[in-house]
Formats: structure tokens, C-alpha cells, sequence
């Protein structure tokens, strides 16, 4: 809509754990904000999420956000750091201490380094550019192989909007709320009562719609920030485009982060159609997406169908088996109660793809839900157990 | 207790699906015997698991039993298969076809090969012998890499009597049910009352208390076969000192079992103590032997203490992390909310050995539970990405 950039960007390397990587940064909004959250459901929630959570509905104006160490089981000189370092941030912005935010991702259980971080703060306001979006989206990676950046536009009756997003995710990824972190701008002013109805609603359809390992990190964090403004968007119509808008941003960095899953090979699909509700779809491609079985299956190219109708029978999810019907694709593998007849050359060349659509349906009713999973590959293993704390 | 050798072997070649692999299989009670059975929870259950279900209530005198196809997923054709296989062991043996139970594993959705089967059921009568356990506990393998027997002792007010137990995993294993075929046996007469109460606490204990991949099967299923006798054992004190040694008799399969998962290198016991009810323990210690990050951690011989408390923190259970002590063997890594300085080379020769301990310690309450664990290897996505339907 307006020429003005309200949203400028830092990043630099600090040295929090590995030298020579970008791991310090820094949003700041040059009009107070709204700001919509949504935080890791885990007891243990890092320093930053606590911190976060308690100044969110103020008027946000900048977010300290930190790679390579996540401030997590830190005790109370985790929560004094973080306190301290978003304090520095917000005297040398001239802003209130409650309006800046903290995120933090890495390795749980070690302190942050202090004063190397708190000697960096000068430099990360001064560098602060609204071109520094490409810094700043390498500063929050953490295994990730490339940075997730998306930029959407939407039409109103107040003129074009742009939605912007940062993620980063790769371990840990799993509902509920799949990513690590990811921040969201945009120039378009809604006011907080639709932004937290409608920022939900996305979320659970994208961030909350895939999984690569089943495991919900302590710092999971998800923000959008949309700022103050006169004439907020209140119109049903634009309130639609805008959240329409969102999803399909939120949606392309879901699948980004699903593409870059550690060790990830596919990303695929699970469509589960016709469920009495869409809860039910909901828990049923949910147990097939986090099926360990079904995702090395996926990684080995097998059209293991079996493994799929047997992760939706464990679902919790009442179902009649001999009604169901299981397509990779195009093509029918399993039919009502019988296993189908098909070409095996050809369902082999659609399981090669890196990307593919799995659809159960359960020919119960109207409830329907996507999840996208990632494989469980070699890469992934040798990850995870050389990674260390 | 008595000499009289109550129950009979037999193994034979098949070619279910393999060449030259022990696939077909036949417990025979020379007395009529009580049953306590426990099945899979999974929707899709198996035709024999049907058919099983639907006799155990009777005396039972035989189970067929075979590899390399689990008869899933196959229709009514799976279940008459089924059926008529019983029907010609009870013809064969001159018992009734009520009498005859029924368990598959193996590949899904592919119909067993009647005719073949049809043809050696005779010889696998004519074979029966109390000696054929060697054979017997080969022939329920798949991708086991060893067969799983074990045997134990009890003293009673009648005298002494055995419980022996064979067992198959390997993949699939996860609770509830863990394993995905078990049959024990002994020559203690219980009441069908009494036994399927002991055996199910007995259950939740072992084959429910382990896990290797998080999935269910569709043929899981453990029976225990008791001779209906004119003096059952009914004192408390006899039936305290028969689940005492069927416990330990199980505990020894299940974690057999977890040795023996899939591409596992470890066994890790997790032991969650002090929450507020068993039940509590049960979800946290199931939550973190589950999670895939803590167990890619064990197979790094990683003391990922942040995986572990993480786990548990997603586990849904209520707890305060600040309180909260993870140990590892005799080390403390975590305590109240603060990390212990530890020897790093004393650590690192724990979680190198094959077996050990963690224990997560919630300072809540009296509940404890212990889970066993696999580690996930390249090995696991190897054996899991080839197999094939």
C-alpha cells in the first residue's frame, strides 16, 4: 500500500556457538505493531517464549531473535539474558522494553553468551535495512540447508497489501505448531481481534499440517505483525483476501520447511477425504504422516499401501476397513475391502517423484483434511545422532 | 508339575513366501486348555485375529500359526481361508474347529497360498512333538534375526510348575500390544477368571511397556494356554507367586524383543518415577521412548538430556519443569531446573554400552512406570525402506 518501509532487518555472526555463521538478528517494525502468536504447547518452554508471551499483546516494535543456542532449561539466568538482551535492544531503539520480543533456537540446557551477544547490540540496530531480508533469513537456520523466505500480495478496498515470511524449521517439526520459528509481516492494518482469529485458522491448516519427526520443540514460535494504523481493513471482503493471502504464504513455507525435513528425499501428501468430520481426517493422515513405517516406506519408493491402511487403523478413528479406498496418484491400490490390480511400472514411476499426493478416503462422510510428511531417510539418522547437545 | 508332556510342536517349509524358510506352524494341547488372549487395538485387524477372537473363549486345544503373510487386509476370502485351514488341523488332530485358534504375520494384503498350506497340514499334524520348540519359535520369524524362547519355574501348594513363552517381533512393535505374535503355555490349571486377569496386568507390564517404531499391526496377538484341570490353583498365595514368574517370563521376551528390533544397537530402559499417579508415568516414560530425536540420541551415543526433557514435555502430562531430575545410570545431567556439571568421559561410557538407564525423576508423587527402547538406526530405515509389500 504506502512506499514507506516499516519493516527493517539485521543479522550478524556473534560467534553464539559456531564461528563464522549468521546467528544474531533483528526485526524491527518502525510503527508499532499488532502482533498475533502462537507458542510450542511443550511444559518446557524456552526463556524467549515465556518472555514473548507475556509482552505480545503490547505493541510490538522489534524481535531479538538469536540461532545456535536456544535459551532453553536455562533456569532463571536464561530468563535474566533474555530480559536483559531484548533491554539493550529496545534503549538503543528508543523503545519500551515491552515492545521488543525474543526468539531463540539451538542447543537446550547451555547459557547464552552474554556479553559477546549484549556487545553485538549497537551494530545489529545500526545495520538495520529493509534490504537485509536474505541475511536475515540465514541468521535463523539452524540445520536447515537454505533459507525459507515468502512474499504474497492481496488486493483491498484500501489498495495492495503485501505478506511477507521468514521460517526456519528442519528438527523438531511436528504439530502442534510445526516450525521452529518463522516471522510474518505485513503492511496491511488488521486489527488484533481478526488477526488472532484469522492468524489461528491458518496456522492449523499449514505450520500445524505437517510433521517430520514427531517431536514439538521447546521454542516453537510463530508471529505476524501488522501495523497500527487509522483505517484498519474491517470489511468481511478484505478480511477474506487477506486471510486467503496468509494461507497460501503460510502453506508455500510449510512445504518448504517439509522439503528441507532433515535428511528429507519427498515430501508427499496425505489427503484424507470423506471422514465423518474434519477432526477425524484430521487424526487419521496425522497418525499416517507420523507413521515411521510409512515414511521409510516413502523414502525406499514403495507403494506400501498396507502400512498406510494400517497407520489410519491405529488412529483412535472409527472406521469400517472393508469401505475403504487407498490411491497414490491416480491409481487405485486398495478398493473396498480388496486389493486392486494395477501396473506396477506405473506406480513405480509416481512414488519415484519427490512430491506426490497419497488420498484415503474413508467414503464415511464430509470431513476432509492435508498433512504433508517428509521420508525418514539415511541423511535423517545421521543427522540426529551426531547432533549433540 | 506333571511328567505327561501336555504340549506339541511341529514346523514345516511352506514356501509361503520364501524359499527354504520354516513358515508353517502348529501348537497342539493335549489336554483342552484355557485361553487369555490379547489382540491388536488396530481397525484393521487381521482375518485370523477375527477368527481367533471369535473362538478363545472356548477350550482350546491348538493354534496354526505362519509366517510370511499376514492374511490382512484380504477380504472374505482371507477369512474363509482362515476357516477352512482351522477346520482341516481340527479334522487332522479329531478336535473340534472351535477349538482351533489362528495367527499370520508377514506381508499384507496378499491371499495365503491355500493349496500349499492345505497339503502339509498332515505332515504338520504327523510331526507334532514336545521337542519341536527350536523349530517351532524359527518358523513364527520374519525379519527377526533370532528366535525368542524363554522359560521359567514356580513352586505352588501343588508343586512345581513351568511357563514357557516364544515370541516374534521385530517390526511394528509398539504398544499397545507390543509384540506381534506370543504364545505361552504351562502346565499351572488356572481358572479362566483368574488367568485373564493376571495375564493382562502381566501384559501391561511387558509386551505393552516396550516400543520400537511407534506402529500397531494389524495381526498382533498374544495367547496363554492353561489345561482345564479338576484342581486349579486358587490360593491367593499361588496365584501371587504364578504372576510373579509369568511377569518375569515376559519381561525376558520383551526385551528380547526390543534387542532384536529392527536394525536396534541398543536397549534402553526409561524410567519415570515420582509423578503423580502410574498411569502419568506410563504416558511420560512412553512419550520419551517414542520420540524419534531421543532415540536417533541413544544410537549416537549421545546424553541428550534436552531430548529427553523435551519429550516429556510434550507428553501432555502436568508437570513443573524446574523440578524435575534426569539421570543417566548413576550420573545426574538435570537437576531442579539446572544442569549438572558432569564427566564427560563418564557419560560417554555409559551411553555407549548396549544396555542402560535413564531416569526421569518428576518430584511429583509416588507413580512410576518403566519403558524399553530401541535405538533407530541406518540399519532400521534400511530393513524398513526394502521391505516391501
Amino acid at each position: 500500500m504506502n512506499n514507506e518501509k516499516i519493516f527493517l532487518y539485521s543479522a550478524l555472526k556473534t560467534e553464539i556457538k559456531y564461528k563464522d555463521k549468521l546467528d544474531f538478528a533483528l526485526i524491527h517494525a518502525t510503527k508499532p505493531c499488532i502482533c498475533s502468536a502462537l507458542y510450542t504447547k511443550n511444559k518446557l518452554k524456552a526463556a524467549p517464549v515465556i518472555l514473548s508471551k507475556e509482552r505480545d499483546h503490547n505493541p510490538v516494535q522489534a524481535i531479538l531473535v538469536n540461532s545456535s543456542n536456544a535459551n532453553a532449561c536455562t533456569g532463571q539466568d536464561g530468563h535474566d539474558n533474555a530480559v536483559k538482551l531484548t533491554g539493550l535492544v529496545a534503549k538503543e531503539l528508543g523503545i519500551t522494553e515491552e515492545s521488543v520480543l525474543n526468539a531463540s533456537t539451538g542447543v537446550i540446557g547451555v547459557q547464552l553468551p552474554f556479553e559477546k551477544m549484549k556487545s553485538s547490540i549497537p551494530a545489529l540496530v545500526k545495520e538495520l535495512k529493509a534490504e537485509n531480508k536474505q541475511i536475515f533469513s540465514q541468521a535463523i537456520m539452524t540445520t536447515d540447508t537454505y533459507p525459507k523466505f515468502h512474499s504474497v500480495q492481496f488486493n483491498s478496498s484500501q489498495g495492495e497489501y503485501y505478506i511477507e515470511g521468514f521460517a526456519k524449521g528442519s528438527g523438531m517439526i511436528a504439530p502442534d505448531m510445526a516450525t521452529l520459528l518463522s516471522f510474518i509481516v505485513t503492511d496491511a492494518p488488521i486489527n488484533k481481534e481478526d488477526l488472532d482469529i484469522i492468524f489461528k485458522r491458518a496456522i492449523q491448516k499449514s505450520y500445524n499440517a505437517i510433521t517430520i519427526d514427531g517431536d514439538m520443540s521447546t521454542n516453537d514460535s510463530v508471529f505476524i505483525l501488522s501495523p497500527i494504523l487509522e483505517t484498519p481493513l474491517t470489511q468481511d471482503e478484505d478480511l477474506i483476501k487477506f486471510e486467503k493471502a496468509l494461507l497460501s504464504l503460510l502453506e508455500k513455507l510449510a512445504i518448504m520447511l517439509v522439503k528441507d525435513g532433515e535428511g528429507a528425499t519427498k515430501c508427499v501428501k496425505i489427503a484424507v477425504k470423506e471422514a465423518r468430520t474434519e477432526d477425524e481426517a484430521r487424526t487419521v493422515s496425522k497418525s499416517i504422516a507420523e507413521s515411521l513405517l510409512v515414511k521409510t516406506a516413502l523414502f525406499g519408493n514403495d507403494p506400501n499401501w498396507g502400512r498406510i491402511a494400517c497407520a489410519a487403523g491405529y488412529s483412535g478413528v472409527d472406521f469400517d476397513p472393508e469401505i475403504i479406498t487407498i490411491t497414490i496418484e491416480d491409481i487405485t491400490l486398495f478398493d473396498r475391502g480388496s486389493v486392486q490390480k494395477f501396473d506396477k511400472q506405473k506406480i513405480e514411476e509416481k512414488v519415484k517423484q519427490s512430491e506426490y499426493t497419497i488420498t484415503l478416503d474413508l467414503h464415511q462422510g464430509e470431513g476432509e483434511f492435508t498433512y504433508w510428511t517428509s521420508d525418514i531417510s539415511y541423511e535423517y539418522v545421521k543427522i540426529n545422532a551426531e547432533y549433540t547437545t
